[in-house]
């Protein structure tokens, strides 16, 4: 029984040859709904997107919001399965409806950036298809490319941001996926009943969870930037320093005021997809109300803000536009331009150089491709030895050596630095000690690769994390099946365990399982630390059954 | 009993961490002449330069011509480790003399190409010391940085190529290594009558061997262009073919005419360092008979004329000369640019355009960093399918679809792409079928790994690589051992198993023993091959003792 991050793993590991080239014909992007994909459950309509990673080389999951998982999984559809190439360059769009599937071409959209791409595309589909759609960034193969998706609002922004999935669907010549929404729903219910009791117990432990009750709702991810800057461990200026000094500008709690204060479109309590019990999300309004981005988060103020010395959350959330339109990952860009600036391609802090250098990524200039390429193809072109990235994936918004917890998931992940698999970051564990953080990143990423596969939000962990009852419930009253609580354990470590064999194939060895020479030896500020997390104790991480 | 190749191997895997920043403090910079450094015996003076390699991240040794080798020998020198790193980011040039070693600082060198470099040191430390020197681009850690030794006529352009030594001096902050002229020397032989016995006979040999005596003389390697044509294996615009239309204007017997023709400066039959009996090098002259770069070579004829479609000895010999100046390798430079050009940075045969594209090198602009970080890096950046690299080391002047030998060689070499292992071109075998080259290739590259543990140039391995006897004749008489000729296979067999260890403990797996897709995908005219010699054979190349 397997669907979204488990399925793409195992489809990869028998379908796909883990040396092929990423860009070439052997590759293979599957886009797979969780298994509670198209129910009920809250929080649970995240869409997986995999492949060989062209950034990474290695295996990759990226999961968002929006539309795509609940119209396919509607539909009946556990995966598409995206292969071979285009033989003449041409673009087309992958229209998925009841009647099936068809490749409808899409010459006309060739270089037009997302947000219009999608407008589009609604105007063709109607707004409740379901768009997974790439920018120009994507049709050039960038590296960094992501693959945005259109949220119940027709913000075409719930990203599957990492590893290069962009471009790997532009290798496909695919610019959108459409899937049209069907009046027929193919999610057939064992026990719907039984389905029902289980989603209203879940709605008791969200309520009572104060993060997905008050927490998020009010603040969204940026609540983190406080709480990382307090830590030590907020990205600063390319990694030289853990607290950054213009934090207040920038906190989750200033974009809160910001939002109420300018009103209009802004908005908290936004959800990203349907189902959403939450609601993380917001839409950032400008001076005069009008929406500017939708949402801004906390990985893209750490990387695009502080990480670039940049302190203006209008700033940031204009760059994140620019990204937007453009298709490309807001942490790897960020992370490329803290490179970048530290090698004197614009100063630190300078919001317009920083905008200038994505526009080049937009118009995929040689140096455009290189930042569009990523943090270590930056890194290696312009001669940094300060490249944070594990397995070619740059960092998202955490100093690992005041975040070790991160250090040990970066390091292991198969993903690569990918703060997704589990962060940690608001759990007791003494994050300024090197003791305990394998065996808490291995039990934090087991689950959240069975929340992957189940299509649930990892916002929704800390109320059902510890409740594999309620999970399995979930599962059984939806399929029929008898599957005890080690269902989910058994989920998320069959995921790793496929993961890593993949990687292996591929030609990964523990000499990947790292973090950058630097973290281990340049001391970071408040705290002056290392990351000093053993390589012995990281190689103990797949120790498991 | 170890020394050159062999002995850099040795103190790498010992004393570097294969992980490290090839970059960092972590590495070192090794130079070391062969055993027979220093002594009478013909062509025994090449210098053998290595560290942990910054372009392929592996283990390297290159090897140049010169006087390094002599110098340091004579000063009974076994090897200069360079290690550490510069705290304050100056330049440096380290001066060796019989009164020891000495930092002398630099600056005023800065940026400052190598033949006008080789200039000033040559007027303050005299035309007889031994230069080995990086330019701009070895001073800004450009991966296909070189470093050139000077050779008995001053010129400072025999170099120690590939894998990026060149970055790895300049990381160091050296911008010349110079050895004084010693009026004592500290070679002693334990026979000098038999060692000159010895000598005699190679001379024998020599004489005997016809490419040798009469046709590396005369044509000097570029004698290789029409037979490699004439396979059908010499890369032609990116490797789309395997002749070149235009290959009659840049063949050695061309060269020889021209050379003939102009007269002036120009010279068959150079030598490149002492005690060479060969002289397969030569100085290519301008149409007024001024020289305009010495030596001009196979590998740079092929990779910066054919392969960029550019078929004019002139043109070729001044790109030659920039990158000479600049400090970068003409193989690597000569991948990169195809495939720019191949991406539309500058049309095929387009010399002008190839010479802006070297400029912007030696300017070290984003552009130039990326041509100058190598094939892989600029394959990434502009997005292309086709890499000719291996281990991240760029292609050298055989397309292996037609050069079998040649692609097991790059496949396995611990060096990644490099024909300095054993090429094999002139062998009676058929390179157009799939059989034979493994056992070809482990007897070519364990034979050529002595020689490089010896300090012997490969150009007389044809004619005394049949000799062990010869070879162990030399060693007993000059270091009064009693080798038997199995030392010879065991130099090799040993330096081989020594660098493939630090490889695997850097992270390569024999996924990293293969050459890219699109020669196995992709077929090439004239004789519309793949390459075919199966993985599972490959993998059987270190099944040696």
């Amino acid at each position: 029984m397997l669907a979204g991050r488990g399925l793409i793993a195992k489809l990869l590991l028998d379908e796909v040859d883990p040396t092929c080239d990423p860009l070439g014909r052997g590759n293979k992007l599957i886009i797979a709904p969780g298994l509670l994909g198209g129910t009920s459950a809250p929080n649970a309509q995240r869409i997986s997107m995999g492949g060989k990673s062209p950034l990474t080389g290695g295996i990759k999951e990226s999961n968002g919001g929006g539309l795509t998982a609940i119209r396919l999984a509607k539909l009946g559809i556990k995966a598409v399965i995206i292969e071979g190439m285009p033989e003449n360059g041409s673009l087309c769009n992958l229209v998925i409806n009841s009647d099936g599937v068809q490749l409808v071409e899409a010459d006309h959209l060739k270089g037009v950036g997302i947000y219009k791409s999608t407008k589009w595309l609604h105007e063709k589909y109607g707004t409740k298809a379901a768009l997974a759609v790439i920018g120009p960034a994507g049709e050039n193969c960038l590296l960094s490319a992501c693959i945005g998706n259109t949220d119940p609002d027709g913000n075409p922004t719930r990203y599957c941001g990492r590893g290069g999935m962009g471009a790997l669907m532009g290798a496909k010549g695919i610019k959108a996926i459409v899937v049209e929404n069907s009046r027929d729903s193919a999610i057939a219910y064992a026990d719907k009943k039984m389905f029902s009791n289980v989603v209203k117990e879940i709605m008791e432990c969200v309520k009572k969870a104060p993060d997905a009750s008050k927490m998020y709702p009010k603040y969204g991810t940026p609540l983190m930037i406080g709480i990382m800057n307090e830590k030590g461990a907020l990205p600063t200026r390319n990694f030289t320093n853990g607290q950054f000094e213009l934090v207040e500008n920038i906190t989750g709690e200033r974009m809160y005021d910001v939002i109420e204060e300018r009103k209009g479109e802004g908005r908290h309590k936004h959800t990203c997809m349907p189902g959403c019990v939450i609601g993380c999300s917001n839409i950032y309004p400008d001076k005069n109300g009008k929406k500017l981005v939708a949402p801004l988060e906390f990985e893209t103020i750490g990387m695009l803000g502080s990480n670039c010395g940049i302190g203006d959350l209008d700033e940031i959330a204009h760059l994140n536009y620019l990204c937007n339109d453009y298709g490309i990952d807001t942490i790897e860009t960020g992370c490329a331009l803290g490179v970048a600036m530290e090698k004197g391609l614009a100063g630190f802090g300078d919001a317009k150089g920083a905008e200038a250098l994505i526009r080049e990524i937009g118009k995929a200039s040689v140096v455009g491709r290189v930042l569009g390429s990523g943090v270590v193809t930056t890194g290696k072109v312009l001669g940094s030895s300060r490249i944070p990235a594990v397995k070619g994936q740059g960092f998202p918004a955490y100093d690992v050596r005041a975040a070790r917890t991160c250090g040990v998931l970066f390091s292991t992940s198969p993903m690569g630095a990918d703060h997704t698999g589990g962060h940690g970051m608001r759990s007791a564990l003494d994050q300024l000690k090197p003791e305990g953080h394998v065996e808490f990143s291995r039990k934090l990423q087991i689950i959240t690769s069975a929340f992957d596969c189940l299509g649930f939000c990892i916002m929704i962990s800390s109320s059902i994390g510890g409740r594999p009852d309620l999970i399995v419930s979930l599962i059984n009253a939806r399929y029929g099946t008898d599957v005890g609580e080690d269902f989910v354990t058994q989920l998320g470590t069959g995921t790793l365990k496929t993961e890593r064999e993949f990687n292996k194939l591929a030609g990964f060895t523990k000499v990947d399982d790292r973090v950058p020479e630097f973290f281990k030896q340049e001391r970071v500020p408040p705290h002056n630390l290392l990351f000093d997390v053993s390589d012995e104790e990281i190689d103990t991480f797949f120790n498991f059954e």
